[in-house]
């Protein structure tokens, strides 16, 4: 079973999904399979992070910003705004797919650990994600 | 059924294997299900990007190749060649395994997205991927 | 079918569980399907990479940690050390979660390709990954 899920996000930064994967994942049934997330997009990408306290996130987007800059004289890549290809870059080096084990109807994920959309342009968008829910 | 691709790259940066990866999808004949494509090598990786302009492609190769230096001081594994080490570590900031939904027959990518080989050798190989598909 | 193993690291580096999560694909007795492991922790990671030549390996870790340095002045999620927010950022920046073909029973590694298990923190823990196996 595969739903696809609607993200606005209106700025730069973490966003968790947790709760619409398992809405999907719970609405499948599945007590023991597979759930995989997809996101649409080359400017967002995702993550499977800390959900306890918020200035790791905040620091992680702070580091990754700083090391990748905008307007870095190296890009040719530069007519759609002087945050579109660090968005690009950041989203490489971060995930696009991932695949959490569902274990007794729940997804797989340790104590600390949530999913988010990780929004890497400035004014956010409207972004979806397929999640595939395999028994 | 999982298939085996394999690509020749004859220089550094990203191949696109998408019409390739959508063969095994469409060979398996499964109209909902879930793709997985693994790079077996440890100098390339896998990328899903931007397949509208080429410039954010070169881009993207142009700032890895600036992270992550040849003839760094800090490496003692040399004896490869110098994009040897380098290679490695853009692998390990990559993907070496994607997992696609297959919706309606189709990979289920955003309209902008493809799936690349990342090449990070200077000369390139014949680079083999796996490609597992699942109803 | 999904199994829990359990890693004791002792120190910052990568670890090997190729064999661990094979004993998984064995004990399930699956010839042809999908391996996905996913590491249940946000200060480690998981990484396909060279398993023959320990030096490969070692400068990855040193690279990465001079990429992602300690003490940084960026950092304000610093109470629990100052390797904690080093190792959430070189999460983000390498894999949570993997899917590997299985092949006559066997997984669909490289000739060169080994799993580890990433640990970001100097003294280790205890590090617990999920592993699902699926024909």
């Amino acid at each position: 079973m595969t739903r696809r899920i609607t993200v606005r996000t209106r700025r730069q930064g973490l966003h968790e999904i947790t709760g619409e994967v398992y809405g999907v994942v719970r609405e499948a049934g599945v007590r023991d399979g597979l759930c995989t997330v997809m996101v649409q997009h080359t400017s967002a990408s995702l993550l499977i992070q800390e959900n306890a306290d918020p200035s790791a996130r905040r620091d992680l987007e702070t580091w990754l910003s700083r090391l990748v800059a905008e307007n870095d004289p190296l890009y040719t890549h530069t007519t759609e705004g002087s945050d579109d290809m660090p968005s690009h870059i950041k989203a490489a080096l971060t995930a696009t797919t991932l695949s959490i084990p569902i274990v007794d109807g729940r997804l797989g994920l340790g104590t600390w650990q949530g999913i988010y959309l990780w929004e890497h342009r400035h004014h956010g968008s409207s972004r979806n994600c397929l999640v595939h829910v395999i028994p």
